[in-house]
């Protein structure tokens, strides 16, 4: 159980940063004003454009509903190159949903975002969901430190009864400052199907194994990457 | 509502421009008349051969039947360089349909050509498709602009009753001209099953995830795309 | 009827080359003895190495059996270049299959091997097939030519009564030679799926729509692949 | 029977030679103390770091339960260069399992690790298990050596009866030593999803499919890899 929370923990310290952040460039990735997903041209935000952030791609999917609207991206992980030149994983990535709630027709108030980030396994659960099932997730983003238990985070993903569809809800509970969010989408089977589409094809980039299965380019040396050492083997073999 | 009429707008608007712009050049992507998928070398077209079109690949998966035909090929969507280097995604992509009736044993008179153009979340819907469900879709490229209405598109998939097969249809009511066109495939569970694993493979591109997975070519600093910094989170962990 | 025909012919034409090819050198792709895929290491051939085929990749997925052996690999499209400089798919991928005889334990005679390409429509059939389906797929090699009907090859997979495993089987009668030949092998249902999965990955490949989503490498200019001039789209919109 | 056995003792003489080579530098793939999958920052291993091993990626997938722990990585297959230039596939890739056992809350004693390596068409057969499908695979790393019989390793993928989850199991009897270790490890439905879509991912690239569908970085002539000579045909097709 503890295992988990530490888990938790550190997923919701990921938010916090990312909230953080977010709060000085007023700014959050995949919710760029640019990228909105569905289209929806004539919503205005105030964000400002992030700086001193080369080489970033804005690509996020975008599902805008009447109460409130979800994006969804992914963030790889990162690695340490130790002195032998060897890459090694550094943190996991995740899938980075960012919740807001609507202020009017076509109007999304970017202010009052939360932000969710779905480790692998979850990723992994969300992407084996039949059309009827449901899971929820609970995270602590103060999990582990002095602030624990002071704000909780939970996301339900809900079949609809027909099966055809499903209710992403996200509720936050703050007990430091007394206050409660509660910001639901409903999606669409086609719209559940891009989410589960596309995070079946980030997983594998999450988990860094596209980093395992490709060679590294231009470089003679890296044509086989994770090669044991198989002498033995083979002249164990021969005989 | 008005949400999914304005993209229906855009998806139009844009069949709208391939449709003008095919008409000059007497050519549509994905239906070149090299690229005639399943085989079909007598067939005869009279298209001319793009010019200026640097770097273009032409790969349309083409279906040929006994009353009309269907290619369909992916468009990436496009992105804008910020002053910063980042790269914001202007237009998602889309898959593109294009429908021809036959006019002969397998002659088809490429000059009645038809487009429809799926979104990521019609494309999300058609690979969710179980082999007796059925979907619709509708567009109006004239959606918001002076011409709403003028002009009318439906999609349809349609099962076998046997669930052995599609009929895949297109109808496109012209009010202004007053002209109605009915262009219906029929798909193989196999022809359908290229469709659908094409198209799986296709959605995160036409999203634009492929990007924000893939380092950049060369380019030491672009090690770890959309690395959020997690320093602080690190800091605090470590306590 | 005759459109279905012509398709096997343009197969069975390419069959025939790479068994005429294969005769003078006594090689088959995918049937290299270094890549025995499941293996059977004590496996003797009288194959010689082919020459003058710079930066070919041999790595077939072979299952050997008692009474035969089949060797699968992805042969990709072929791409003509225009002036413009753009790419035009010249012929569509496959996968190819070999089929080869035992003649006593763990061993197979290699100079009695037969082919069989899958088209993508194919692919797209095999791929969809559920654990108690059956398909079979039916081609001739001289179709449409003086030697039309003479050669006559057909593909069965069948799936166990018990829906765990199938068996994969090609007949092939030469009625100008008067001979019969049929090699059929048992794949367990985890055979199966490794033939499912690694097809459904080649499928996009073998369509050629990997190049549709993959920017050049090195070419700015080729940033925005099958990007469609949307300007008049743009300019629509803002009004 | 003895085809099973002899690739049985290939995988298993690799699992010893991994076993050795760890034995020597403290250390496994995949197991990396910086590689802790699932988030348990607190536990302390006394591996070493490996040396002269550059360009290695370390980014396995952990699952830390009570009683024991498993991490998984792909290897991937090995070639060889001809004197033309073409490769050959040497030796199969693999999903490597490390499983190890708990010694307190959230330790696991790295110096009792167990290996057992997937080959490919045992990942075939466990990514087609349905929610309460089971398999057992059974290696021994001396057939065919004079070690045979002397060490029996089997893994078991077992369902939750609710089809909820697995276990998976390792279990490794000595018969030399007299021992038996028994390492169980339960999946949830989420954790398998990830193995599975993880094992999906990869199995392409262990089969070395993924190097068939790459045109050569940089290489022009490498523009149609694996192009089959198809003069013959065209001209034949023409007539």
């Amino acid at each position: 159980m503890l295992k988990l929370q530490r888990w938790f923990s550190r997923n919701q310290l990921f938010e916090q940063v990312v909230c953080k952040k977010a709060g000085h460039v007023d700014h959050a990735f995949g919710s760029h004003p640019f990228s909105s997903g569905v289209g929806i041209p004539g919503q205005k935000f105030t964000n400002t454009v992030p700086k001193n952030e080369n080489d970033r791609v804005y690509a996020a999917y975008n599902v805008y509903k009447g109460k409130a609207g979800v994006s969804m991206f992914p963030c790889l992980p990162t690695f340490t190159k130790l002195e032998s030149g060897s890459l090694v994983i550094d943190r996991r990535g995740s899938i980075l949903l960012t919740f807001f709630p609507a202020i009017g027709e076509r109007k999304y108030d970017w202010t009052k975002k939360q932000f969710f980030s779905l480790n692998p396994t979850e990723v992994g659960t969300l992407i084996s969901l039949g059309p009827r099932d449901s899971c929820e997730f609970f995270h602590d983003p103060g999990m582990l430190s002095s602030t624990a238990g002071q704000v909780r985070k939970s996301l339900s993903i809900k079949a609809h009864a027909d099966g055809n569809g499903y209710f992403i809800s996200l509720n936050v509970v703050n007990n430091t400052q007394s206050t409660k969010e509660f910001l639901s989408v409903p999606f669409t089977a086609g719209e559940f199907s891009v989410m589960k589409t596309a995070c079946s094809f980030a997983l594998p980039h999450i988990l860094g194994w596209d980093r395992l299965t490709k060679p590294s380019l231009g470089m003679e040396k890296g044509f086989q990457p994770n090669k044991v050492n198989r002498e033995g083997l083979s002249l164990e073999w021969k005989r």
